[in-house]
């Protein structure tokens, strides 16, 4: 049996993270869902405002008396040309021009300042609102947002991709490390090492981790079933957090389009972009990634880049065409199902138990 | 307990395999080491010649009376320019510099016949030498060399990066498949897909494959430990096939500083080159990759780039300079260790016996 910390400190009976899928995917229901079905529901509020952010706090407190969590995107400088934006938006043209989207001739640069009073205001309403667990992607937060959070008593979880990352968070204060092996759909979070650098599979990642920190290690990239579970455990992580099993699932919000672009897809069709964003994530290939691919360096860094894509992929959604869509993926997606929260845990833990190895 | 096919099928203790690593890493002690542990040995014999091949096979069956196999690369036809040759030896021109080797004014491109021919020696020296198991590497053979290899009851083990791969190796008539993930070391076994689709972590690749072949599964990337074995045997592969722990051992011939480099090496300094071979493979950055970085898609095929950077590696080799050497390695370089390759199956079994996980 395994002396569980994470499980135990997270309050929640199996050691199953919903993974905090940015933009509009960790619905109400889902969230909710996970946590009433036992394991870690988590609000995915990189792209939320902080009144936005309130109200889905709110609106889970409604369906689960359960811990739930929140993840937060750390805001990190960007270094943004005006030259490079602008012939960003230009390469955006034609696209736009195929969607008979409105011209736009300017665009504005978020200020950083804004971005991160944003997110400091995040950080107040998670405190207000009690939100048990708070969690980190694309750094770690300054000491003393890390010192607030730990006197109301939040659980901090950063994220990692590499054993120095991991060895970082761990330095920094956080309570646990979620380990983002290179199976991972969507957003890299490498915020230390280079992406290349950063591609490091869960065989890998998992032990070398483990030995290296003392807090718990949370396993994430390509993780869909009982297997994937008991798989982590053994190498010696506490737990597993989950993207794309749940995306799929009845309650998540993922477009009809995402979901059954997942659904038919398979473990060869997904690549690296950082096209929509200026950040690199694991993706479905379609036409835009394909057209975008021989300038994808060259474009902003997030999240200017993101912003500048935003109305595309808003178009995209509402004309149910996946061709300029995000369709983030793990590279499990042949794993995947539509099916309700409850059923995918209950299937999860029914597989889990029933796996019984020896080697001789 | 498992029902372990594999384990019965090869008539070994463990499902434990050492990596058939070319290029003089697969010494006799090591190959015939692994099999009297209870492993299965294998011989690299990629760059053999038949008549290196048959004194191997025979210096082998002196030092085990237990079950080993061999490795042979399938030839592939290579397309090679003259021009792309002539620009790849000029562009070797100052690395031979550095290291006094001889100027060389021309270089002669192989006969894919002669290759060919080789290959067919070898098998005919794996049948007369009555080798139980032969793996492949880089395809699948033609259905005449698996017939009449099945004729002589030698066992077929084929290689595979993702499922579409592990499909045709099982459907051409590979009685098992190894499934290589992107955390292996060394060269990549990608034949259907290219390179980067093939890179697959194995957290996604065992499970995903396993459900689409009905023969074993063996998983190779990154493992390196009785946890890698037990997660490996969760995700419903049948054994795990181990090169960069087997490498660093004691008894293995691999270059003391190639072992050092890996003793020292970190996760994140492992990177994809096919500057060495012309075929992408994983190893530690040195001077040479770095150097070869901006002309690596433009050097020959595999195995004309080998060829010719083969006297600059031999060379290094001598003079114990590590910055024109092929370090391969796979993603887990911490979890290796210099010891006996007894004391490391001991230590393999001992760990994952060890491992107990429930998950409530």
């Amino acid at each position: 049996m395994l002396n569980n910390k994470m499980t135990k400190r997270l309050n929640i009976q199996y050691p199953i993270i919903q993974a905090p899928m940015a933009g509009g995917i960790t619905t109400s229901e889902l969230v909710a869902g996970v946590s009433n079905a036992g394991g870690l529901g988590m609000i995915g509020a990189g792209y939320l405002t902080p009144t936005q952010t309130k109200e889905q706090i709110r609106e889970i407190k409604q369906l689960t008396s359960n811990p739930f969590g929140i993840n937060l995107f750390v805001p990190n400088e960007f270094n943004v040309a005006g030259d490079a934006v602008k012939s960003a938006h230009q390469l955006l043209h034609s696209i736009r021009e195929q969607l008979n989207l409105e011209h736009i001739d300017s665009f504005d640069i978020p200020e950083f300042s804004s971005i991160f009073e944003s997110f400091m205001e995040q950080v107040k309403v998670v405190i207000e609102e009690k939100v048990p667990i708070c969690s980190f992607t694309f750094g770690v937060p300054s000491k003393e947002v890390i010192d607030e959070l730990k006197q109301h008593h939040i659980i901090l979880i950063g994220t990692a991709t590499t054993v120095r990352e991991a060895v970082e968070n761990e330095k920094l204060g956080m309570d646990m490390v979620v380990v983002q092996g290179s199976e991972a759909g969507g957003h890299r979070g490498n915020f230390i090492d280079g992406h290349q650098e950063s591609l490091v599979g869960l065989m890998s990642l998992i032990p070398q981790a483990v030995d290296h920190v003392s807090i718990p290690v949370i396993a994430a990239g390509g993780i869909m079933d009982g297997r994937g579970l008991m798989a982590s455990l053994c190498l010696g992580a506490q737990g597993i957090q989950m993207g794309t099993a749940f995306l799929t699932c009845v309650e998540s919000g993922a477009h009809r389009i995402h979901k059954d672009a997942i659904l038919h897809a398979a473990e060869d069709q997904m690549t690296f972009t950082r096209a929509f964003s200026g950040k690199w994530a694991r993706g479905i290939k379609n036409k835009f990634i394909l057209d975008m691919q021989e300038h994808e360096l060259l474009v902003p860094d997030f999240p200017v880049q993101n912003l500048l894509t935003q109305m595309i992929r808003k178009t995209c959604s509402e004309q149910n065409n996946p061709d300029f869509m995000s369709l983030w993926s793990g590279q499990s997606p042949r794993l995947a199902k539509n099916q309700t929260v409850e059923g995918l845990m209950k299937d999860i833990i029914t597989e889990a138990k029933k796996i019984n190895i020896n080697v001789y």
